[in-house]
């Protein structure tokens, strides 16, 4: 099975073996008959595979649909265009189908033995191998960037296209001849290979998603290829020194739990390098130990990638299409090698959502398991995942209601909690913000990435212009925002340089609890959220707690928006609405994109807003105001000339010439609006009252419902542990707490 | 069963004999026994029943459903609160649940012959007949308005009390002593009749809705009470003249199709008391032949509704809710009788996608049928249903695409055409408007009726001031406004005393091709328009093409709006955007609601403009441009100072000082964007050239795509045979064509 596992005691021996072993393979390539697949998928795997396809079962059904597709792809000749468009453009769709059909038909060899599907990765990699020598870099490379490919505008791309066709070629290997070997090898692999390695090296050795897939692919094609060499320069960077490469990578990218620091869209498709190479080193040198790694980093990836999602959808937190989801053919993979190494049952009902058998040997587990009806409920959980490759950069909090610990789940709910470090190049200048997710539905939301991927009319399917002037800004998401300038005033390196700093996570039945600072997103100001997410069963009754503490030396504007997915229904405040013109809110960092809709300024008291997301529930968010403090209305789209944006509803709390403000509210879900049956139920607000208590060690808060009944949320605003005492008054009545917090209700 | 068939020989004999079944009833309670029920479902119904709810099966499912759900109801006390609120208030909503409650109690007592639940309809009646002789009109009526109610704001919620609760009283009949009969018809029934019908005789015999409503609770009141004149006056007008009255409406309300002038909302709306009331009809006098009225009008009402719909909802034509559809309780218990009469499997693919049994004897046969798996595909045509009582009054037109006759279909096409008549009070300004519904979706879109439905803090639930300022305007639609002027300037009774002419339909394989025409909408204006679904399967692509030519004595602006769904990707012309300030387009008429996002002045030739819709497809309309025609880019919202409007986008061409112009597009779907798999496949249009050409009796539309190939449409434009011959020029060649319409491609 494995070719050099016994050969790392000296470089002396491992030369002499090595240069053996590439002599043999060259003279006799039966040689590779006995050694092919030697990838994702073994020779073992292989063998149940072809014994799975003649029994009924998914594995079966997943076979004769890729082989109906692979079938009616072959009818169409091979083709292989000069390089000529960007993504989404022609030439980079047919590569990107071309990869894919050669990792499809090479499997098909090896299920079924029928030649013809060698023969069509034979020919394709023959015609790669004729057009790859000839080749300059990409004409549709991004001016500037220092990652350009050559079948494709980005080196990335090339990557992925070495990941899955030296898979292809590695399973058509016993079909070869010798002169076809040679050919494909010299043709194509070994240049791709040095293109992607020692012609690259900013991109190979830089510990990033980009990195990974480079790395990936050149190391697989080690494997392949016996060029051991290629094998630890990817795992150890170019140099063997270890500070770059796929382990510094495992090391760097990834939290302790496994949380990828750009964030959940890029986490899925960082997995996909992770998972396939770390696959082909446990199948070629197992005493790696690879899965083991940091203590189980490549697994714990995995899980959290699913953790990191509400309905089936990633939190969009960073640069991210909202679109993506649980059934990414990442997660895919990586659930189906999760399972194959762990056994979990409960990662079969994600696979059951994700519902897209593989074919490999561990997609074979999966399958028979489902058919075997083996799935078991997943654990969505409430957790702080740490940030940073010591888990101590800040993290990022989900919190969720009891009820949601099904995938499926859609009337649970979720708070994200972004107390996180700033995710390089695709993060944005969000510090504490949050989300919340109800019934299904994100409801207080996140911009996600400005872009339409790979649709060429809009920006050649890139990042959107607006992505850096709106959607990474501080305004675009539910935090502070200081005289109207984005955290860090939006400069990337500083962003690197600090995060926050989570305080405490509370992980109780009916209180899930989290607390952050950060005193560096803006020079002199401190900014500390608290968001609770808290059950009353006795007043059936979820609400969210949002504490959010500003702490200036000078006097400052302080902006917090409520970016809301819905209908505006009622406020109990006037508003004072634009009605014949608009005009933009601000002049820049983001503030250009808003038209501002409506302005108001509420009495000292409770404020509320109501609106009605598309699945049927009311929203409420009261808040508690000073009388001389603004509520904003605004909707994005201004100065966006070429109709970039979703045009999309927020209001801003916005307080002015202010040192040290407190804002304080609660969003309450309630009641139903169902015009299909006809009828509206609970569409007002049931919250009638809201109490701020702060002293030295205590914050409370007061929350009085229109029943009469009132309940006080206190939480200590340090960490503290269970014993420890605090203890705060409130209407001239003196309260004592051990631990983080108290939820009590209020007898009268 | 019928007890009163014999007896309508003479006034005298009938005198005779209601005196003596009167006394036979208040003498012996149990005589009722053996006539009840005796409305929609009869004691034959019931025994089938009873036997049913002992065996496994769908029916005996909803059954005992329904019996959790009224016993977890009666743990509850009885409350029957003095009316005080208005639509979705408290005591409104209480007193709906109360008669659906006492009708599902009612059933229960029947099927189960368990006292209990005919002990809760007879208490709670009691407490109505207690109540209901201290009421004065209620509270919450709306000022001006003839209808009020006493229960409830409007008469119309007080007639459908009365409907259920009559049907309830009839279940427990066998149950009650003769001093609960007189308490109860003296206390509740024969006021509610009385304050109904003679003392509410504007809506009793109004040719309208609210009037099938009361007429229907009468008469059906008239069954139970056995007042044969209570049926007589339903039926014919409260002078029995015929001039108003349930037949009048069967008359009126209908066009010979079964199309109800107001549209599918209204018309299923309608449904409701039509096919209760002529089912109790039908129950009691067989004779009346109640379902053979008018060639089978109730029948041709209920499957006209299910036309009336694309992908389950109903076209949200006029006055609408956009969330109804075929899963309405009026249409599920509509298809249920049409069932029961005809017993076609198709309707019972509706039952199967409504998903809801209901307890009734036909209901029965509809779920015995279905657990048979007796259902066939439903057939959604292509169809022109004549507007107004003659059928004559203009027409609402269906065209469909092939592949969309099934019910669930989201990946068929429909072309909704409206040259129909006003649709009285709930009608909108919109003649010759249309609307476009690909893969499930609506692309082309209605804005539907500016509403809440019972959302107090909207306007009280009614209708929003802003659907008569924009919804009922012109400009709200995808129909040409002259001089930024509604059609018959708003004015109500010259919209229902005017209506366009139907001129063809064409319903081939191919070709689903409709013109109409209209010179009454604005005066010295005619406005003619032309809608074709085409497919061109060599092609592989179905096209939209729309011809609107407008004709005037004078000159004119004319503005031809498409409001999309969607996200605007890309046009071929450049955008004049007002980036930092925009301001409302007009100042009445509906476009002060309208924000100026940009506008254009596309060159001469064809302008292009393709959005993105959440369905993952791409639309790009194509037009001809004369160069010195403008394109405005609006946005809903302005001058909507409580934001009660949905932000919708719309594109609008306009021509100004002109006599004749030819609108002429072509409207493409086509591609896919799916970001979740990350693709995106043909985004940009294939339609390379638009010409037009016109001569007295022909139009020929030129379409030439990217690839070289050309295809002509072309059509007489009057109503031809199809032996007719016409001829036209295109490009120096002479075409003739026999009957209505030529699709050819063009070979070069």
């Amino acid at each position: 099975m494995n070719y050099f596992t016994r050969i790392t005691s000296s470089p002396k021996q491992i030369l002499a073996v090595v240069v053996f072993l590439t002599l043999l393979v060259l003279a006799f390539s039966i040689k590779a008959e006995s050694e092919s697949p030697r990838l994702v998928s073994t020779q073992d795997d292989i063998a149940e595979m072809r014994l799975a396809i003649e029994k009924p079962g998914s594995f079966k059904t997943k076979f004769e649909q890729q082989k109906r597709s692979v079938d009616k792809q072959m009818e169409q000749a091979i083709t292989v265009p000069v390089p000529a468009d960007g993504g989404g453009g022609y030439t980079h769709e047919r590569h990107k189908k071309n990869y894919k059909l050669m990792y499809q038909a090479g499997m098909l060899f090896q299920l079924t033995q029928d030649k013809k599907y060698a023969d069509l990765v034979r020919d394709m990699l023959l015609q790669y191998a004729d057009l790859y020598p000839t080749l300059d870099v990409h004409p549709k490379r991004k001016a500037g960037a220092n990652n350009p490919g050559k079948l494709f505008w980005q080196s990335l791309n090339e990557a992925v296209w070495l990941v899955y066709s030296i898979q292809a070629y590695d399973f058509v290997l016993p079909n070869l001849t010798e002169k076809e070997i040679t050919k494909i090898e010299q043709g194509i692999f070994r240049p791709i290979v040095k293109f992607l390695s020692v012609d690259s090296p900013a991109t190979f050795n830089k510990v990033h998603n980009h990195g990974t897939w480079l790395t990936s692919g050149v190391g697989m094609a080690g494997y392949v290829l016996n060029e051991p060499e290629w094998v630890e320069q990817a795992l150890y960077d170019l140099d063997k020194s270890g500070k770059g490469g796929f382990l510094k990578q495992l090391d760097e990218l990834f939290s302790p739990q496994g949380y990828y620091n750009e964030g959940p869209y890029y986490q899925r498709y960082a997995l996909m390098p992770f998972i396939t190479f770390a696959k082909a080193i446990e199948t070629n040198e197992p005493e790696r130990k690879i899965f083991e790694y940091r203590d189980g980093i490549v697994l714990k990836a995995i899980t959290t990638t699913i953790q990191l999602s509400y309905n089936g959808l990633f939190f969009p937190i960073n640069d991210a299409i909202k679109s993506k989801g649980i059934d990414t053919i990442e997660l895919v993979n990586g659930v189906t090698i999760a399972y194959g190494l762990t056994g979990d049952t409960g990662l079969l009902e994600i696979a059951q959502i994700q519902d897209q058998i593989i074919l490999t040997g561990d997609g074979l587990k999966v399958a028979q398991a489902l058919d075997a009806g083996k799935a078991t409920p997943y654990e969505f959980e409430s957790v702080a995942f740490g940030d940073g490759a010591d888990g101590t950069q800040g993290a990022l909090v989900i919190m969720r209601q009891a009820s949601s610990n099904k995938a499926t789940e859609t009337d649970s709910q979720a708070v994200l909690f972004k107390p996180a470090a700033q995710g390089l190049g695709h993060g944005h200048f969000d510090k504490l913000t949050w989300q919340f997710y109800d019934k299904g539905a994100e409801i207080v939301s996140d911009y996600g990435a400005a872009r339409f991927l790979n649709v060429e009319a809009k920006y050649g399917g890139r990042y959107l212009p607006e992505n850096k002037t709106y959607a990474k800004q501080t305004i675009s998401h539910n935090t502070v925002v200081v005289d109207e300038r984005s955290h860090f005033d939006a400069n990337l390196e500083k962003g690197n340089a600090n995060h926050p700093e989570h305080l405490f996570f509370v992980n109780d039945k009916n209180v899930k609890l989290s607390s952050a600072t950060i005193d560096s997103a803006y020079e002199g100001v401190e900014l500390t959220r608290t968001l609770a997410l808290i059950n009353l069963p006795e007043q059936d009754q979820t609400l969210v707690i949002d504490v959010f503490d500003v702490n200036s030396k000078k006097q400052h504007q302080f902006d917090l928006p409520v970016h809301y997915q819905g209908q505006f229904i009622d406020s109990n405040f006037a508003l004072n609405a634009n009605d014949k013109t608009m005009s933009a809110l601000g002049n820049e960092n983001g503030y250009q994109h808003l038209w501002l809709k409506a302005q108001a300024t509420p009495d000292a008291g409770l404020a509320r807003v109501t609106w009605l997301h598309d699945n049927g529930r009311f929203y409420t968010q009261s808040s508690i105001e000073t009388g001389d403090s603004q509520i904003l209305f605004t909707q994005i789209g201004a100065n966006d000339p070429n109709f970039n944006l979703r045009n999309e509803n927020a209001f801003i709390h916005r307080v002015k010439n202010t040192k040290k403000h407190s804002f304080i509210s609660v969003l309450e879900p309630h009641g139903e609006y169902n015009p299909s049956k006809e009828f509206t139920i609970s569409a007002t607000s049931k919250v009638s009252g809201l109490a701020h208590v702060d002293n030295d060690n205590v914050t409370a808060v007061l929350i009085t419902f229109l029943d009469g009944k009132e309940w006080v949320l206190a939480y200590n605003k340090q960490s503290v542990t269970k014993t420890k005492k605090s203890e705060f008054s409130l209407k001239g009545k003196k309260y004592k707490f051990s631990g983080q917090y108290l939820l009590q209700k209020i007898t009268k």
